[in-house]
């Protein structure tokens, strides 16, 4: 049995994330599914993993872990002999340019994809209504991170290096869910954020996170 | 003349948290206040520095760096041996812990707790109006996360370890916030977040950056 252990959804952009780097690093996973829809994330095994009630939660033997940029930031420096490098090797001050990076995802990209992924996405999936206001309001943040990302991708092929790190993986989930609505348009517009994105998304890691059974 | 210089505003939140880490860490710097209400981080000079156009911007030597916490998390390793140890020492694994209160923060705290303190302490501060409905929802939302931070502290002395760290670093400026406001009273229900409260906010570090003068 393998040690570890992730506890999603394959339809959740946090369990995504971790699916992703887990296929990045060629390692060994058993996947629990959860259901959202009975509600399996609030019961009380569930809450002992994470005491949010949100996906995913992770094992790997012993260590209990949520939140999935930490545990995909402890899965690229514990297993950072397997699979791809996700990490900065080099002195403090390289690897300070993928915290930076990392950073901006969580800080700044996050929260408008997020929102607009969740308007024109999964409302319309559960059968709600899209805010209009809502939409407009976070298609005018986003579009300004991109404009900086577009800035950036003239100067690195990737966001913090030349390689594929941790902060470009943390994009993932939430560039494919906007790129199954009309706020890809965000991205078409700007050449090299365009190119990164089609890049990224054709990584043959991020093919197994989809083609995974939807439970 | 110091390698390290910190551009930002001693009323700035996240500028605040770049100075309680170098104060931990004992380390000399030059401070260059940023005027924000004459618009100078939207300066050319500014964006060079950080193009989002937001406070804080750090340099160190050569390094250019900008996002608060990627700053101090640079800061924590590259003078791992000075001031207050901020990090645990140890495994991947015993690493891991200390990510996951950092990502808690940055992905639960933050949010609410800042758009509470600016409905209820800068808003009044700039003669606007506060949003009652936008306070109390958020009250919502920070409350349950301090729900998970009561059990929590009844584990450990402090957020990661029994030890301060980042994670606990990192509250510090909304913390402080709040405590001017009628928000308050969500840390002060809560005994073991009030307790961890009263011990953070009493560092001499933390004391140090509030005796800054406000240019
Ligand atoms: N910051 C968390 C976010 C986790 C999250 O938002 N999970 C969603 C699914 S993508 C969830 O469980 N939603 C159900 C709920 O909140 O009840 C992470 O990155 O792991
Ligand atoms: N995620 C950033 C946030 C920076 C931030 O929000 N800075 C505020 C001051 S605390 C700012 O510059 N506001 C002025 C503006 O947005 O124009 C960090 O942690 O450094």
């Amino acid at each position: 049995m393998a040690a570890i252990k992730v506890h999603g959804s394959p339809m959740s952009t946090a369990t995504r994330r971790v699916l992703a780097c887990l296929y990045e690093k060629e390692l060994d996973f058993q996947f629990v599914p959860i259901n959202m829809a009975a509600g399996e994330h609030k019961s009380e095994n569930f809450l002992a993993l994470n005491p949010f009630g949100q996906l995913p939660a992770f094992e790997d033997g012993d260590l209990k872990l949520f939140e999935s940029r930490a545990v995909t930031h402890y899965l690229a420096h514990e297993y950072a002999d397997k699979g791809t490098q996700l990490l900065i090797a080099g002195s403090n001050k390289e690897a300070a340019i993928l915290d930076l990076w990392t950073e901006v995802e969580g800080q700044r990209f996050n929260a408008p994809s997020s929102a607009i992924g969740w308007e024109l996405f999964y409302k319309p999936f559960f059968g709600m209504a899209t805010d209009a206001a809502v939409v407009e309001e976070n298609e005018g943040l986003l579009g300004k991170v991109l404009d900086v990302y577009e800035t950036r991708l003239t100067q690195s092929k990737y966001l913090a290096s030349d390689n594929f790190t941790l902060a470009d993986l943390y994009h993932l989930p939430n560039i494919e869910c906007l790129l199954a609505t009309p706020a890809k348009k965000l991205f078409e517009s700007r050449p090299h954020v365009s190119a990164w994105v089609k890049e990224i998304t054709a990584r043959p890691a991020w093919s197994k996170v989809l083609a995974m059974p939807k439970h």
